[in-house]
């Protein structure tokens, strides 16, 4: 296999990596706990792993639903089994789920496994989901199914143009139905401030690998103490011949949570996302200052919104990069080359039309040397620069 | 955070710890691929996980299936989440579902969160489950649920006593009333070799972390082409206002499968355990060295079969350390600290009555060592050894 060292030698943009790099204490912690059920040296009753005292998974725990501004939290394999675990819960066969036209496609998964109907909420000619449209989507889906869906999921940022949404808007509408809200932060928890609480809503999902620093597959499901009851509920199954009951093992987490290197990789870097979430205006500061840079290309669009919100970012140089393209013997490569021999990776391979990426913790002088390259490149393949 | 040496600093007999210690291979692959989506750097159409060409994901699984005797494969964060999908993707609510008395626990739970019915199947006054009980079990099943069970799940080894149960038998039985299998080789697959084909099961289930020589989450879910269509059904959802689909993303693997630093180590180490399943006679011969040593000392007993048809075993001090731990100012940790002393841990700490323990992957010497120990402390203690 061979050795990977792309964050090692680039500035990598690449959309969903960049908040997903390891600290060095997740390194660390993961080259200490790699092997297989490394975590439970010290299992003792009530034997579950979210109760772990050595090393401090439970305390862990209480600290990452603190950290989202919520009661409870359990780490699960990725963001999608914290959906699936939600979804199986709350839906039966038949049962009707609203979310967003911008929705991520794990939602619509969570939501087919479960037998449930899926109802989008449009956007905005802005490219926004509005409280209103929330609302109108949960009325158009009692009349069509006879009854109140069950759940509500927002992503508060979109995974295609991470576009702000009315998350707050979304809340209150869904309350005024009595519906309970999954706030997907899969681009939010670990690189901005999440308050569940302060936002009214029931769940919490974040993804360890997407924007907690942390190794795939691994993720949270925070909630409420109410939620809890729902979602975390303990088995009551029974063995009809051995009389075996199962404890607090409790059903939609299978019994017990993300072990071995990655939940001790998400602990080490726990710290570290505490720390840089409170700077979270300064990558969007980056992100914008990239994005007015890129923009002085002629012909470059970027289809986010803007100013952006956010640091992941879609644009479209359907009418620069890709009109070199066009002609370039190496097509839309001859872009990726440029970038390449810039030591700048990340960007998908060939693409000159639209493309996503991200400046996520990119230091203030690599993002000015990121937006210079996208100039320097214009330049040299004389389109105007403004 | 603690850094952990036991692997490096004692001979270590935690029952489910031997086989899941990673592999030197293994262990270089998570620290080149720990970051996040760190597998996804050429991920080009179809878009998923376990199509990617570089590192060799998609040949990976190829080679999976083959190695477990079955058609198709896909890594899962986890046995259980190979049984949920297998159990959500064939049961209904109502529905019931055999699997042994002596079954894993993460199985009933998969049964519990599809609405299921278990139905045990006892096992015989030597603590086997015979093709027999399996036939009998599903009869009393049909009576009383006015309908055959969709699925029986069996432990090819049982997690408790690690006895071998009558696999063959239990696949004539469930073949004559038409019932898919699905193995659990959570203690078979990658330590003894498994041929699901040559077995006539539906799945196989392995364990990446128990006994693949892998980092936790992770485990392999193998099928039949027949049984492929059925749990790697791929989506039918589609956005009611978007239009989305979902291409070929997998409802029971919610998209993408197992990623990063998790799927290369099980990549890295599947050439060792191509090699030590040829070995597993000669792990079995260490197993029954050390149980047979262990019973020179007065009063030890042997809770799982004897002789050893696996590495992992239950044994019953009561008759002897126990009686010392009774009169013994450090009650049961007198034992641990004689182990501990001698470089030996994985024993329940404290435990002096039942507990399990395995030599899974201890050289001859080592064996030799360990039993020695037993022997020793038994001794020093005033114990009479035959």
């Amino acid at each position: 296999m061979e050795t990977r060292s792309r964050e090692e030698l680039y500035i990598n943009v690449q959309p969903i990596q960049a908040a997903g790099r390891l600290t060095a204490d997740a390194m660390k912690a993961m080259i200490s706990y790699g092997d297989g059920y490394s975590v439970c040296d010290f299992c003792l009753k009530p034997f579950r792993l979210d109760k772990i005292k050595k090393p401090a998974i439970e305390e862990f725990h209480f600290e990452l639903a603190k950290f989202v501004g919520m009661d409870e939290a359990r780490t699960v394999p990725g963001a999608r089994r914290g959906f699936q675990a939600v979804v199986s819960s709350l839906v039966n066969k038949g049962d009707s789920v609203v979310l967003q036209a911008v929705g991520h496609y794990t939602e619509f998964l969570a939501i087919e496994q479960a037998g449930g109907i899926a109802h989008e909420v449009p956007i905005n000619t802005s490219g926004i989901t509005t409280g209103d449209a929330v609302a109108q989507t949960i009325e158009k889906a009692r009349k069509k199914d006879g009854k109140l869906p069950k759940l509500v999921i927002f992503d508060h940022f979109d995974y295609t143009n991470a576009n702000e949404h009315d998350i707050k808007g979304a809340v209150k509408a869904a309350k005024e139905f009595g519906i309970p809200v999954l706030y997907n932060g899969a681009y939010t928890v670990g690189i901005k401030p999440v308050d569940g609480k302060a936002l009214g809503v029931d769940f919490v999902v974040g993804s360890g690998h997407k924007s907690m620093a942390s190794p795939a597959p691994s993720g949270v499901l925070a909630t409420t103490k109410e939620g809890a009851k729902k979602v975390f509920r303990t088995t009551k199954i029974e063995g009809d011949v051995s009389g075996r009951k199962f404890g607090i093992k409790e059903v939609e987490m299978l019994g017990c949570t993300l072990m071995g290197a990655n939940i001790v990789a998400m602990m080490a870097s726990l710290p570290t996302l505490r720390e840089r979430v409170k700077h979270w205006d300064a990558e969007v500061k980056n992100s914008n200052y990239f994005v007015n840079e890129f923009l002085r290309v002629d012909g470059n669009k970027v289809v986010s919104e803007c100013p952006r919100k956010h640091c992941l970012t879609k644009v479209d140089c359907t009418e620069s990069f890709d009109k070199i393209a066009q002609k370039h013997k190496d097509h839309g490569y001859f872009f990726t080359h440029e970038l390449d021999s810039r030591g700048i990776t990340g960007i998908f391979p060939g693409a000159t039309r639209s493309f996503k990426m991200s400046t996520y913790g990119l230091t203030e002088s690599q993002v000015k040397y990121l937006a210079e390259a996208f100039v320097e490149i214009a330049r040299k393949h004389s389109l105007e620069v403004h």
